[in-house]
């Protein structure tokens, strides 16, 4: 399906798409950049890399498609970087869960050449960060959502579409505001909020004794706390102000349970707690992944 | 180890506490009440009691450990049900994750014979509420905080010691109030904001098509919003002052991490996040289950 695959950015993301399009045997070669050479050479010495380039540019060189896998914050730098070589003949995507960010700077930097690129955000990844928990299996049963431009070329949005079934994911489009919005509420927002919570418990004079006693609910709520951090600021600064607006809904909503507790009144926090329980218990996760919400039901709380 | 248990509330703890007692061979015969004649049936059906009990105080008579296992709002009116009925030769327990409200009940109603209970916090369950899950294994390689009173018969709490041991549960002793201070904490606050989060989501004009988007950071972070909402409103009203205080700790450090979003401090925010998930990063749970954190380190998240 593919010559070559240039990778701009060995962590998590890229390599693990690397591994995947090599398992499922739709490209010959990749070549891969990583701001860090250490992370270059991880890369080239688990294979999920064939070549090691010195530069975004020269992984954009000969290759058909190109994976941006770095920080929000680092993008616009990157395009600048690969700008001379982007052309309609070559797919160009990205990993950021943030979207208007990315295609602002797309056409900001791209111009015209903007029609090369498909932006793209995976729903996938995992706390262990870096090349070394790269895995062929990461996006399968996950979901990857395209938010392409009237102006993007249609087979290229075709051919990302083709790339991230192959893998196992499950394509969906949608425009960059919306996808925004979106994201700020069902991932930004709890990030911050799994963030603010551990730290809060934490930064107590107890918090070390306390933390020793906490149970799975714990664990798995603060579970997205431990979140790449350049990542995770990129993502809340590129998106702050749906952020904002959601931080600023759930405030109301954490008033309100809190009025009714200062209150004593029985019967309207249960009002609540019901209601947000029994959406909760009949909500389940979209995936094409079998069992996986047969596993979350496993799982145990305190 | 006992001749006979009466459960008091046959939902998913009482009656995992009797199957595990039953599989460990340390129980003859179990008498079951819930207010619920249904659940009793279920429980009946299931093995889970071999004997109904048409009153609280039925499924005392003739037993030598009790597990008063209802949601703490119910505690008060279940020792009175049951105070002729206890006596120092019998080991009285309950499950509620709330320790002062329980203890204060206890004194008030039982007043002397205060001496024979026990007050008992199994850092375990499930979302999966009810006798129809209850499960022999729910408390193997989970923590049980014990928090006697001075006056609580030592004999009596080292029973408790070998029970809960003997269903693969590790037994710790607090202090009631430190038992509510901590879990207020890693407990309470989180579910109170996983309450107010999947509420504050799901509650706006798009979110059942933001829900339908979100992926497993979303699912993990919100699973504790499914929690029983009779347990959780009476857990949350019960330890309302610590659960307000910890909320209020919260409160102050969301709010320093808005300020620095909204001011567009990058570098502000990288080191509060860096300093967040380096934390969760290096917390591990405490559990005496073998692979518990290998389990969790292979979940995905958004």
């Amino acid at each position: 399906m593919f010559n070559q695959l240039g990778i701009i950015g060995c962590g998590l993301m890229g390599s693990s798409f690397a591994l995947a399009l090599k398992h499922a045997g739709l490209v010959a070669r990749v070549v891969g950049y990583s701001k860090s050479p250490s992370t270059t050479d991880t890369a080239k010495k688990l294979g999920v890399i064939d070549v090691a380039a010195e530069s975004a540019l020269q992984a954009v060189a000969g290759s058909d498609i190109v994976l941006i896998a770095v920080p929000v914050g680092a993008i616009e730098e990157i395009f600048k970087a690969i700008r001379q070589l982007v052309t309609p003949e070559v797919l160009f995507m990205d990993v950021c869960s943030t979207k208007r960010d990315v295609v602002d700077a797309a056409r900001r930097v791209l111009k015209e050449r903007v029609v090369s690129f498909v932006p793209a955000h995976p729903v996938a990844g995992r706390e262990l960060a870096g090349a070394i928990n790269a895995d062929a299996r990461l996006y399968q049963g996950s979901r990857i959502i395209l938010t392409p431009l009237p102006q993007t070329l249609p087979e290229l949005v075709q051919k990302a579409t083709e790339a991230w079934s192959a893998v196992g994911a499950q394509v969906l489009k949608m425009t960059p505001h919306d996808h925004d919005a979106a994201f700020a509420a069902v991932s930004h927002l709890p990030h911050l909020l799994a963030f603010a919570c551990f730290t809060s418990v934490a930064n107590q004079p107890a918090g070390d004794d306390y933390l020793s006693l906490a149970g799975p609910g714990f664990r798995d709520f603060t579970r997205i706390a431990a979140g790449d951090p350049v990542v995770w600021r990129d993502i809340l600064m590129s998106n702050r102000e749906e952020v904002l607006r959601q931080s600023q809904r759930f405030r109301h909503t954490l008033d309100a349970m809190e009025q009714v507790i200062k209150s004593g009144n029985v019967e309207a926090l249960g009002n609540l707690i019901r209601v947000a329980a029994s959406a909760r218990a009949n909500w389940h996760m979209n995936s094409n992944k079998p069992g996986s919400e047969r596993e979350e039901s496993k799982l145990p709380r305190a």
